[in-house]
């Protein structure tokens, strides 16, 4: 991509606001565009990261034999009226709906009631059980604390996963696999994660874990075990048998044991049980013809968080540093002026290998073309500066500074 | 993947209805759930589908420098009242609208507002021009005939592009390339257009075409030349030199050369020219440091529709044949319940060469699985009976019906 097409402008100076550096980067770099008050648009090189954090989900999820649907956004009242949601969640005024000539309709911040109605009819029978649907999209909720840009905002994309059984003990199983899924999907996209134990809130069921990032940006409070592996909502401290809990689960002996940390929540899994498939009437019948509600686990990947947690743990003063993992582009090639056709040369045959190449066309001095490479994050910089000798190639890694020189040949195996 | 995780059923019979036969297919096969009038979810081979059309168009638009970028479909009001459309689109009651205790807000059916502020602050020199950015997502509209299904549906999913110039004929271009790049699409995707003159408006502007997909199922009448290349939206008859404009423009001395067609629209380019930079102040400096409201394009591929048409192409009263560039799995195995073992061995070998498949392991007869395999239009199915000889398979064509016997390895090359 030639950057004099990406109508980007970015901007020298960084804002002074008491936001995360992240986000603060975001917004320098133009790369994140404010509306109004959570609410924003994303630009080029935020939206090829977050497919490729969504192909990443997908290849895992697929592996887990999770099968993905999309279920809509735009939802008619009555399913929400059936599992009782509906006045709670328009009273605390999250949730958008609208009135209109035809109808009473809501656009969903989760799809609880949506997967009942796709499923309830195909789902008869034990044998038509275990199955894990899930669904990578937008979701919408007003919220009244917006912040952080890609944080908490009002219209964010998310993987939520709805997993339906004919038993506890499979509903087990499904959320022991799910939780193993996540870990693998985490470590690729490059992000540590600690899951932490919590309340399972507005969700209902039984148990639920969040899959936390630990960073001063996050809002929680969680207490972590001094290995980084155990994790507690704070919430669980208003349990009544709070001591015994973490004696039987965790082998804690005193919760002085575990140090505070601040969280942004990337994932959220949860066992609900029965608690929608008893009022939505989901049932299947069983090996004696008895007719019982599904035991229900749900899901959800926060990909916009997960985004926003990816600038938080990778940049520095400079700006962002994209994980190969899932960075937009993989080079960017700054040049001086008069090297335009060498530069281009190089772009075309980068780009016929496949390689995906940002190149800095801009009327602009070297200077600032390398300024821009750096806080835009990309892995890997080729600079072509005036007296740079043809066929051999400055590279310069983001990650540690390092420079290096390359042929064409070692340049095409970097990227293979 | 395994069919016994899909949560699909299907049923043995048609809907008697007056809607389209490909929609009628749809309900039938369980890949489309009625929620209420206009709104849909998708099962995992139409998602699957709709991710091979969206990849197709990316790529297009990539290779002609168009840059994908995320707009918000929850929109703040002030924007709408800066074009001057909020009330009208309001008071059509077409656009959803929610009066929230922190705002007004719609979620939008078109976002010409919304790139207008994404890029106002960045386009500001005619050195920053052309561009053209496009966005591939949810939209929203209050359908009042909501009809078949994915044809015109309350929330649909849309590729919608915007371009910016400094001058008309640096519209003309784009717009021409953009003509183009459409007929790439489409042909990539395997679907006939015809692109269609056609009025502009609620767009405003001057000069649009739309791109046409003959059928019966289609609501618009059009008018087409016999080679099938010309094409009238019949509200230009409105027009008050209609003769002049058909002489001049497509060498057509007399209306009757024309005949009648139904349409669905799939595909929509507008040169707008200066109607919405005006109104919302979107300008640049040109050469003697004039301010100048940007020249503008806009180009809409409708994908739920796009998925329609093809359906509606491809369907026959077996079911569903999917063109292979965006089927949703390349092959299917139905076996007998006895040859599990030998399925499952295929299944896997072809799973890991990357190969799509999807493997009927419930618990049926061969025959119903043929069905399905035929009903769901997978264009190659592996047949393994209980008679089958090891390590020859075979393989039945969707299209035409073609059966084949072959080794593992040609069975490779073929979907190789």
């Amino acid at each position: 991509m030639k950057f004099s097409k990406l109508a980007l402008s970015t901007s020298k100076n960084r804002l002074n606001s008491d936001e995360c550096l992240s986000h603060r980067i975001l917004l320098q770099s133009g790369l994140l565009r404010r509306y109004s008050s959570g609410i924003y648009g994303n630009h080029n090189l935020l939206v090829r990261s977050q497919e490729k954090i969504k192909q990443i989900i997908r290849s895992v999820l697929e592996s887990y034999d999770c099968v993905e649907v999309s279920l809509p956004a735009l939802q008619p009242k009555y399913i929400w009226e059936e599992s009782g949601r509906w006045n709670k969640y328009v009273d605390s005024g999250q949730m958008f709906s609208c009135k209109m000539s035809n109808g009473t309709y809501c656009f969903a911040p989760t799809a609880e009631e949506a997967i009942f109605t796709f499923v309830r009819d195909t789902l008869k029978s034990y044998k038509d059980l275990p199955v894990n649907l899930y669904q990578i999209g937008p979701k919408f909720r007003n919220e009244l604390r917006a912040r952080g840009g890609l944080l908490r905002s009002k219209e964010f994309s998310m993987m939520d996963a709805y997993s339906f059984h004919s038993s506890t003990e499979s509903l087990k199983e499904e959320y022991a696999k799910m939780k193993e899924a996540y870990f693998k999907i985490f470590k690729e996209i490059g992000l540590n994660v600690i899951p932490v134990a919590a309340m399972n809130g507005d969700m209902g069921g039984n148990l639920s874990e969040e899959f936390m990032f630990i960073s001063d940006a996050g809002e929680d409070v969680i207490l972590v075990d001094s290995t980084g592996k155990i994790g507690l909502n704070t919430e669980l401290l208003e349990m009544e048998n709070i001591g015994e809990y973490l004696q039987s689960n965790y082998g804690i002996k005193n919760i002085d044991m575990l140090s505070q940390k601040h969280c942004i929540e990337l994932g959220h899994i949860f066992q609900l049980g029965q608690r929608y498939s008893t009022s939505m009437n989901g049932t299947f019948q069983d090996r004696n013809n008895n007719s019982i509600p599904y035991f229900m686990g749900c899901y959800g990947i926060g990909i916009s968080r997960t985004l926003a947690a990816i600038c938080e743990q990778n940049c520095d003063k400079n700006g962002l540093v994209w994980p190969e993992s899932i960075t937009p582009y993989a080079v960017y090639i700054a040049y001086s002026i008069d090297k335009h056709e060498e530069a281009f040369n190089l772009y075309s045959t980068l780009v016929n290998e496949n390689v995906e190449v940002l190149i800095d066309d801009r009327d602009l001095s070297l200077g600032a073309k390398i300024k821009d490479s750096k806080l835009l994050g990309i892995p890997y910089m080729v600079i072509i500066g005036n007296k740079a000798k043809s066929n051999i190639y400055e590279i310069e890694t983001r990650v540690n500074g390092q420079k290096s020189h390359m042929s064409l040949e070692q340049l095409l195996n970097l990227f293979k």
